[in-house]
């Protein structure tokens, strides 16, 4: 049942309590962090009970294996969920000082401040322990949060709220820091993105079409990524087996996530090295290779691939593989099919792979390393609130510092302006 | 007459020319830079005989002065506007480089790498010389640009669009690099918003009408401000004299611009001292107090203030006055009623011009200084793209950096992802 008025209070609570932990201490903010991770270690019993009510209810409903294994907590994965928040904890604090000052002609003293973006909220599908991320990370960088996770996980999602309330009360913040939505519908999402004056950013994660969902009804600014269709360019100048290893790699070792590998671009004058010993190792795999036609000629088991497969996000043990007459037209081929997500080039040419660099615009590119690593945490973010393929305020996977923006702070002694 | 294709063209040549200008040296773009300068103080004469041309078509169409104002050119100021784009020619280039790296325990090294946004389009009204600026800002930060200038300065934008044309070209630019568009009408400007492939920030410049058409029709993010409501707050522990000459140069000096000051707070215990002689100081010069209960009691010449005051974004001269209780009241009042633009705070007390930057969230903060400093130029940021106050992306001023974003760029040796 909608109910807009409750959700436009949320809004406005979350906007006062925003207000007022922006002006909190990092140590302050540390603190509500570690006594979520604490929360959740203690509450472990109650957390596996209410999960057990979403997982019942999602096999009544009969839910997907692969979403039910999205869904389902046990002991060690809520013990993750607390390493994970206290790395967020131990991460530095990402708002507050003058990230640079300079001293214009006439003496003004211009800073530059970081501060947080105000209000986030964050729409997601089963995982439950997004809620307690997504919490951790919104306190790290001084922003208000509303969670509204699928209600498939509701329950799940409920208890891990409560811990999380209960630890930003105990830590002296307001109890709106963090809303966790649970009794909420399509309606009242809608009503929640039209809160433009109390909301700073949506950032919905899961599939394309609660994204594209969510970039349509939004009146407010909105982060995301639609999909990673994911390429590998096999250089001239490459190390054939360090190829295959991260083509191996960058397809098999976990197929239905973003950052995996969706095409192959191989060198024509590699091809005939290349070509078969990956058909064979993939084929070894349980893969299945769309192919152009030299791919398909020096590789018989390959399928032939259509324009289609140069547009697919696969998700799965498929790869398109094309045969490409330079670097010029792999970068053309990228340019023409690819997501902006991670493209990565195998070479040991420092010319190639300077001029991919240059000309591939992509969120990240990966030389001689596995699009795998296109993740918050192997970059070094600690944990990841989302990622964007489009360039406007974060372009990559976004941590804690991806929620704040900077803003002027300029000290006079009188100055007026002639 | 709308012609959707030639509209879409357009994006599709922008898109083109964007990726070729983001491979190029800052050199080269630097030389861009300057041809525009030096072609624009050759073409003194053609660009103002096009001028003439709109202002004649501005007088017999009855446009007001104050348009027509903005609307003219002579040979002073389009000198003024070859000294801009000298200035933005010397600024240090932003893309490219590496901002950092760092080295992750398996090796990996991470990198962020500044680059530019791609395709920008700015959308304006009367001024000529915004045509020649965002161009010259558009080639330092490595973006093509897409220029819809308001229809009655076609001639003059048609002008300057050919010498910025000529220019970008006879530097070895793609000529698409920067497009300016004369010949478009509303439906014209519709489909440009629709162009989410092809374009990646829309800048309006303008009324607060056509920043909210804009907004509205727009599928491509948005940078934007509606409107500057200013306030200045004067603390119980102001130096007086310089409160009186910071709140009179906000407001006297050029109402008309959206940094000037619109509401004056002042603190309760010295506003038997700060309100007559403001009240005294700003009669003199034509100003209409708009005051509170208290302020009228200590300044007669004051007419009531309504609840439609405390919202007012004048521009004119014309200014709200309220006496608060404290600096917590004074803040309480701009998180109400303020704009996120800037907001000064006059005070010699540490204590509290530290409580105001910490709890005001505002683009710009001034402490002892004028509001009318919220300026890209006054800030160091050379010439102004536009200014921001929601906090996605960039927040406050914008100069060319705030055309870039950054990306990931990570350098393995055969890196895999266990």
């Amino acid at each position: 049942m909608t109910d807009i008025s409750a959700i436009e209070s949320a809004g406005r609570q979350a906007r006062a309590a925003g207000r007022e932990i922006a002006g909190s201490s990092g140590a302050q903010r540390t603190d509500a962090i570690l006594r979520i991770a604490a929360g959740l270690r203690e509450n472990v019993k109650p957390i596996l009970d209410a999960n057990a009510l979403d997982l019942e209810a999602g096999r009544a409903k009969g839910l997907e294996a692969s979403f039910i294994d999205r869904l389902a907590l046990d002991a060690s994965r809520v013990d993750a969920m607390a390493r994970a928040v206290e790395e967020i904890a131990a991460q530095a604090d990402p708002v507050g000082a003058l990230e640079s000052e300079i001293i214009r002609p006439n003496g003004l003293r211009v800073g530059r401040q970081r501060i947080p973006l105000g209000v986030v909220a964050v729409i997601y599908e089963a995982r439950p322990n997004v809620t307690s991320d997504a919490a951790a990370l919104a306190l790290r960088s001084g922003n208000a949060i509303i969670l509204k996770g699928g209600s498939d996980a509701r329950h799940s999602n409920r208890a891990i709220g409560d811990v999380v309330t209960a630890a930003v009360q105990s830590a002296g913040l307001p109890g709106a820091t963090v809303q966790v939505l649970t009794a909420v519908d399509r309606d009242d999402i809608r009503a929640l993105l039209k809160l433009e004056d109390d909301i700073d950013v949506v950032i919905p994660r899961g599939g394309e079409a609660l994204i594209r969902f969510v970039s349509a009804e939004s009146r407010i600014p909105v982060i995301k990524h639609y999909k990673g269709v994911c390429h590998v360019y096999v250089d001239a100048a490459a190390d054939v087996q360090m190829a295959l290893r991260i083509i191996e790699n960058g397809k098999v070792q976990r197929p239905s996530v973003c950052n995996s590998v969706e095409t192959v671009l191989v060198h024509g004058d590699i091809a005939d090295e290349v070509v078969p010993a990956l058909g064979a190792l993939l084929g070894e795999r349980g893969v299945t290779i769309h192919g152009c036609e030299r791919t398909q000629q020096l590789y018989p088991g390959a399928v032939p691939a259509t324009e289609d497969d140069w547009h697919a996000e696969y998700l799965s043990l498929d790869v398109a593989v094309r045969v490409v007459d330079d670097i010029g037209q792999a970068i053309a081929h990228i340019h023409a099919y690819g997501s902006d997500h991670t493209e990565a080039i195998i070479s040991g040419s420092l010319h190639a792979t300077q001029r991919f660099r240059a000309e591939v615009q992509s969120s990240c590119v990966m030389v001689n390393a596995s699009t795998r690593f296109a993740d918050g945490g192997q970059l070094g973010l600690g944990a990841e609130i989302g990622i964007s393929t489009s360039r406007l305020h974060a372009y990559g996977p976004m941590g804690a510092e991806g929620l704040t923006t900077t803003r002027f702070v300029v000290i006079g002694d009188g100055h007026i302006r002639e």
